[in-house]
């Protein structure tokens, strides 16, 4: 599978090189990204997107702000590198990822704040790498603990994009799949193709092809009657923000997928790696849920526009399923219930 | 608002004027349909669509087969006419409109076979325009009766298009909506974009844009949030077939949509005209539902390919809404539960 997201090294010439998926299935090309800036743009304007990828663009983000940085000691340097956490914070709002790769680098910095500026730089860098390779360890895990309730000859259904290209690789909802696969099992996958953004058409769709996975692509209005017929068995999507109570924040859309699941009796999965399980907020109605431009509705690929102009749009890019439409949350630490979830909190708030 | 479709009466000179919807909501332009081949592909290709309006362009388009006809009596004249009934009833499977406008025209030469050809043809072409002026007033009646449960104030969703473009005009889900304006009261409309046609976007919200009803675009993937977040307060959908126990055949999505309603406790009503009810099908599944070619999924206006180059796909064009999740049935004879529905059978069948 092709590279969501690289670190090159180097002093003063570090690179995060990201693959542009605005340009998928059609292109395969890269953004060399030298200042945290282009990292901001690429995060905003979608070439990289999916909660575990942006964390990592997030942190060779700040890595990239840090090797620009000159100052005398860490509290300076700290400050000095403030203004690129923000940014990147604010690149966007949903996903928990961003901030949990910002608390980390800055965890790191505040215990190694008497190291020389140099050697902070250069841990920084490293630590940008280990969240990507970490990463893929994760998703293995999430896929092992998934794989269990794949049955050989199941169907699969996925909303949006939770594959190897929103993640440092192997993906998180597509985990459970690959590794069934692996263990020899016969799956096949339903791709919603997940408007407006048709992450799921252009991302899903192409790498579970590129690796020999058998997906079916259908509109997202598709999955309804496909369940009801009985031609799913599961439904696995991903995560941007999970929290406490087992609620969760993904792509616009799964709510009703979730719901529909409920109906016909399917059970409804989430993969969630901790990364993006957001432990301060109790409940799904604290995420803040972001609203993109009406132009991504009305025009498809910029190219074509599909509806009269000057039209009113809400273009609500992510929302919120209640725990009780979820069956099990994946984990790297295993399959919990939703209500179970907030036992996982590493600052032991259970 | 702009004619769907117009008859231009002469003996062999007689038109069927067709809006090529399929040009919306960027030209305005008809499609001149002299013979009724032309009218098939024009329900193939969806330049009209909407069962209704197909019934009128089935009922047009028989009358510009007869037109041509030379016979020497009513029983040649039938056995001619019967290829092109045949074509119509094959263009599209689903709705029973073309059905039932065929077995009107099929019983109006029964009824007059020792008429002389001339008169014969005269009456086919006047029946096919009474049945365009009758469908609106027949929508007229389906909005004094559906009206009563639109309160000032209230978002109605609907799905696809059952607009004044599905039907001789004024629309079917779309009559109580502009009855109900008509009233007084102050309506908004949420429209589905109903992938993979884009009906809603392309034509909902461009006729109700034309006539200043406020109307907001959604990705389908928004409505179960919406209703979430209760911003919902009613959907009116329309139908190609119900039957006989209320069951609900109507565009790829409506499923969902109805499923979404009742989890929200949001009231689900389908307009219904009789010419789209099929008393001889006892349930749902018995309607024969039709799957259409890939390239509408990966391929926008055939311009923008959004999916890779050989995905498998699935385009079930329409699905079947169970009586249950429906709350009332709007006719031009009333509302009814839709237990009830089969109380309408003109053929007494109760």
């Amino acid at each position: 599978m092709i590279d969501t997201i690289k670190w090159i090294d180097g002093a003063g010439t570090a690179k995060a090189m990201i693959l542009d998926q605005t340009r998928l299935p059609h292109d395969i090309s890269y953004i060399e990204c030298t200042d945290y800036r282009q990292v901001v743009d690429c995060i905003k304007y979608l070439a990289i997107r999916g909660a575990p990828a942006i964390g990592i663009a997030a942190a060779m983000g700040i890595a990239l702000a840090a090797d620009a940085i000159s100052a005398a000691d860490a509290m300076e340097f700290s400050a000095k590198l403030r203004p690129a956490i923000d940014a990147l914070l604010n690149s966007r709002p949903t996903a928990v990822n961003i901030q949990w790769a910002a608390e980390r680098i800055e965890r790191l910095i505040e215990n190694n704040k008497t190291m020389p500026i140099s050697a902070l730089k250069e841990m920084i860098a490293k630590e940008g790498v280990l969240i990507l390779n970490e990463d893929i360890e994760i998703n293995k895990a999430i896929g092992r603990y998934g794989a269990e309730f794949i049955k050989d000859g199941d169907t699969v259904l996925t909303h949006c994009n939770a594959g190897a290209l929103a993640t440092g690789g192997y993906g998180t909802a597509t985990a459970p799949i690959r590794m069934a696969i692996e263990q020899g099992k016969r799956i096949s996958v339903i791709a919603d193709e997940t408007r407006p953004i048709l992450q799921g058409a252009r991302l899903t769709a192409w790498e579970l092809m590129q690796d020999n996975i058998p997906v079916t692509l259908i509109p997202d209005n598709a999955a309804g009657e496909l369940m009801r017929r009985g031609e799913i068995d599961l439904c696995i999507v991903g995560t941007d923000r999970t929290v406490r109570n087992g609620d969760v924040a993904n792509k616009i859309g799964t709510y009703s997928v979730a719901v529909l699941a409920k109906e016909n009796n399917i059970p409804f999965y989430v993969a969630a790696p901790l990364s993006s399980i957001d432990f301060t907020l109790s409940s799904g109605s604290e995420i803040p849920i972001e609203e993109r431009p009406s132009h991504e509705v009305t025009n498809v690929f910029g190219r074509c526009e599909i509806a009269p102009k000057g039209v009113a749009v809400r273009n609500i890019a992510f929302d919120v399923t209640p725990a009780k439409y979820i069956t099990l949350i994946l984990t790297e630490k295993g399959a919990f219930k939703p209500e179970a979830i907030h036992t996982l909190d590493p600052k032991g708030n259970k």
